[in-house]
């Protein structure tokens, strides 16, 4: 897979902005440092799939056009939480001083998220200052658009018909009319409430829960032993990870919205759903690191009986941050080409995609691959000054 | 997946051949045990892409319509060979007594293989007397056809001019007018002398290697990274198996003629050749199971160093021998449907496909679907009575 | 280790009784089945600590001389059960029809457990009924003693006083004045309740919970972080299995009185409690297999952060069975020899075990070996007529 | 495990001198950081034995008495290599530069060693020199005594009667009267020349081949299946390493001396050598991190086939430095005591250790336990000023 650049040339470009709901996260912070190590020529892309020859010409923004900015509850510096992430082996060190203004520079664009405990702010008031927030980036900054992407931690699977947090910060983004990423299993735009004002708001949306690591892996594996013909009996697996994310998981409601999404993948591609479990363990020792062991047992001929046993281990936060880029790339070019809804082309970045696509990632990849020429088709359009016509149908793609 | 029964009323089905070369070992011994195991209804097709809706009205041959017979160099009948493989697990406990006619009918069809020590025949003299075994079964037991397969011990990776075995076995083959399948890394027809015998006889062949384990993993995990832009710094492997397998491939010249057909996945898929040996270990303790460790390094966004260790314990014969009556038929109905030369759709089934077809696995199934769909327009026009239009294009599909 | 006969001459031998709680399960099958195929010269004693030389001289009673009998609530005959379990791959096939003459003999000696559901009987009357079947077998065989092995499902760990099952077997074990071994984490002797009959009846005991598998292997992993010290900062595991033992453990009570043997051997050898948790699932597809995945993350030298990971799989009953002869042969001379209370020297057995004793594998093994050494002096002292005293401290070892 | 200081107080001690064989590799460049790390109370001594409870009072000299010189054929100045080990992992990042001054006063006492090519010195010419150095750098920087540690790459076993590098380092620190450690594979002491020379100078030495990994874990699983009377009928190993280690070792006359080793621990503790081989495979990718897969296959009880699996991901450099420290001072310790010839206690640290001693990891420690007191005792009588006798049967302790 050739890597080449996929933009238009960045003078002609306007700024974009990327407005990062857990803006303090790892994650976020993977995103902010990646970006600038990246166009700074200190990082070769990799793991970003826009950045491979699929999307040339697809008039992609560049990615020295992205503008940061985003919600946070919690006050570490970015800067800081840069050197941490080094100090873990996340980040290479010496990255965080090396780009250190633009660090400093997103961490200007960070605004109180929330309701925190003891705020009196009632939803709507919450909607409205996040609204004005983003209103805010994207105006004083001078930007052409602004995706909202979903990076906070996970939060327990909603039980009552309350908002939750990041239902919250979705709705900010359609009432800003924001092309919107949710790359959590958390609830986002997944609210009943919230289904009428999706659609009239006319935005490209996509999510969710992004499928970094054991997933990715099922999403493979799963199709191989289905058009083999061979016979799953079980799967089992277990997650050990540190950091953030395991804490938030160690709640086993969150734990059960994650896991979900995880064999959901085992479900699809199989046809049918094994025995077995999946265990997401704390483990803070191994900070950002992620360790997953699967076992899955199967039938060959003749019932007999095989295994199969794999171990990944990855640093999540690296892993997310290219996918993320990916996206707010992609859905920033997106609503640019006037599509609206749910973007279920965008299944191969999901555990859990919005929409009846695929589930195998091959396929996944082949409907990626039709959403870039699609792209392609604008950018040709665009440039040879014929219209690109916008109708109903074409606008779900 | 769902497995629905493929082939036309059984009434109707001329008897049709399939020549193993290699008639007694474990592979061919499963092949015929497992038939007969399917066929009583003993036990599912599991592992058999055929049995599966894919191939609904292909027109292929019953699986009860298969008459066995072949070559070997060795004396072990197949009852006793049978209950061998069911002392170490590889079949079922009392399957051999259940089917222990079929497996002495198939055993009254195998003549006697060579060149063994001591032999003075010539190649030629060679070749007229394995024509003249499989042209007799072909007549005596009244066959609209036969397939040779190749399923003997891999041979050492020849040295000069000669023709080893296996191209012994394969110029026979095209003499007596049969399609030819080689699942093994053996020269089989890859030898210069035979090319241009090959393209004028007008059989369809396939091959070679099948892809049951190690392999057939790889062929997912290799189009996973290079679809994720993952960079694959080494990808090292070690299989451990017993069996006569292990044995040949202690030879260092048969096993080297096995990784290039396991390392050339990996190429294929990734686009380039990472770092990373291949060990192929005779442990006798293992009989014919196999175990099959992979570790891959990989660098992630911002160089991050990960791995995937994956784990395979699987038994060689029992993958082998659902694919080898899949390919059975496939080819008994190319060739009944008039294809000729290498077919190349059929790379879903081999390490080291003949012609320039994709490598990864879910394009490998996406060609096969689409040959599985040729032969069922094929079928639909003989069933109608409307010619079937044959040209040299379509001959290789 | 050289393997040689530890026993007196057979004629010589009185025949001891070995009355099994729990009768009819896996384990107790594969205990009476082995027997009779070492016995019968079938299969070598792998896995009998007392068949190597380290019991040479010891005065064991032999195999042969022991006579099966138990209790349990189901009615499965063990010939049946056996060929089950030779269907599912724990026992040989063809064993259970080469010894069905002994497992019915056993079968014949199997009494009603309980309570049953519906059962009116209160606790003293079980007791009394459990006491006067192992009391009828010992006269009626004419066995010159018996020993209470207790194999039957790990049973959840108690709420209240009430006796639960495995203690009313204990204490009819002490009734009858029978030597008892716990080889489950279920309570047995460890009630409130029964410790001064413990003291006062003057039988030897040993337990609890069989060390077979993943805690075995902890036992000597652990040893050796400390040794090297190595600072292991998360031991985190999953078990896989299937089977009644599987199911037993999917209960979360039961599970906790399992996985508390299993992390008291990780903090007893490292001397702290790492981080991590361990998982047993329910996985039927496994039947009797276990797998059992452990991840260890430790620190080298200045910090650097290493792992080390293992995977066992193995079978259970066949684990556990050469470990219950052992100890039936054990407890038998023990009580022979005139020892009383706890035997803390039978550690190496145990992954729970009883009193202050190494959990180090390897200063177990030399405790057994030194216990060993203990009752082959005893066993002079009797050939040569001399008194062998005995007194208070002695009689605990 | 109790970490505590086991030494006599700073000021009332001689400086000692450390010489170290192959002075600029990574293991060299981490003993001398990690020695200056924890000197400097940046870092726990964890890894050194000689820092535990088990060496209180044993006279051992302190850390920060030791002096470090040695001879290497490279010019990379130690610094410039601590920034590359930092780079890939190996040592923490920052340490360089906190700890520059200890590791350039190390770097100006590495002198240079041979024979390089084109070199016409003779054996005994490159012998002289070498102890000229040694002698040099006890005199100029006023040590009491000096320990030679081998820590050169592996170099290929010797074809003819030619001594190879190691062996003239190792005449040379006889020549100098110097303890010696070899802490490799290479031939070092063992070589017929040397043999009377080491006799008749009055030294203590130890070795060979340092314990660091795969071996360590391999002996205590060896022991756990010897004493556990299970049969292992296969043990088979993959060893993937990169750095300078593994290009060396890629030299198949190289792994053969270092697998020797390997495989010595496992029959020695099974006192049986089963089936399987043992790879040693260069992949740069991973640098001075190494991941070790090893398959073990065994039998239980009624020949029931299991498996265990260990993958052991470990940086050798920080596994082997708190061993060489450790050894640094116990041979200088011995040196002090009057302690000659080969110290066969010390096999807790070798693959191939000196003597007859046990080959299982716990009786290998009861030894060094005991070596520890035998220290201790020398200690005392230094102390009180009684005289300790020597007497040959005790120089070899």
């Amino acid at each position: 897979m050739s890597v080449s650049r996929s933009s238009r040339p960045e003078g002609a470009e306007p700024r974009v902005g990327v407005w990062l709901v857990g803006a303090r996260g790892s994650v976020a912070t993977t995103v902010v440092a990646g970006r600038a190590a990246v166009t700074a020529g200190l990082h070769a892309p990799t793991g970003m799939v826009t950045e491979t020859s699929l999307f040339a010409d697809s008039g992609l923004p560049p990615l020295s056009s992205l503008v940061f900015g985003g919600h946070d509850t919690v006050d570490c510096p970015l800067p800081k939480r840069a050197e941490a992430l080094a100090a873990g082996g996340v980040l290479p060190h010496g990255l965080p001083t090396a780009i250190t203004s633009e660090l400093a520079a997103a961490d200007r664009e960070i605004r109180p998220g929330g309701p925190l405990p003891g705020d009196t702010r009632d939803p709507d008031e919450l909607i409205s200052t996040f609204t004005a927030d983003i209103q805010d980036f994207v105006g004083r900054r001078g930007l052409a658009r602004a995706v909202v992407v979903h990076v906070a931690s996970t939060e327990p699977a909603p039980t009552g018909s309350d908002l939750p947090p990041s239902s919250l910060y979705a709705a900010a983004a359609l009432r800003a009319g924001c092309p919107y990423v949710n790359f959590t299993p958390s609830t986002g735009l997944h609210h009943p409430s919230l289904v009428s004002l999706a659609g009239s708001v006319g935005v490209p949306y996509a999510g969710r829960d992004g499928k970094t690591g054991q997933t990715l892996l099922r999403s493979v594996l799963g199709p191989m032993f289905a058009q083999r013909a061979l016979t799953v009996r079980a799967w089992s697996g277990t997650n050990l990870l540190g950091g953030g994310d395991g804490a938030a998981l160690a709640d086993p409601a969150a734990a059960a919205a994650k896991n979900a999404g995880k064999e959901r993948a085992v479900t699809d591609t199989l046809g049918t759903t094994p025995e077995g479990q999946t265990h997401i363990d704390d483990v803070p020792a191994l900070g950002d690191w992620k360790t997953a062991w699967d076992h899955i047992a199967f039938d060959g001929f003749l019932g007999t009986r095989m295994t199969l046993q794999t171990t990944w281990q990855g640093c999540d936060s690296t892993l997310a941050a290219p996918l993320i880029l990916d996206l707010a790339r992609l859905l920033t070019r997106a609503h640019e080409a006037g599509l609206t809804g749910p973007l279920t082309e965008l299944g191969f970045y999901f555990k859990d995609p919005l929409g009846e696509g695929p589930s195998a990632l091959g396929e996944q990849y082949a409907a990626l691959t039709a959403f870039a020429e699609r792209l392609r088709g604008r950018a040709r359009g665009r440039r040879s000054g014929e219209p690109v016509p916008e109708h109903a149908g074409e606008a779900n793609l």
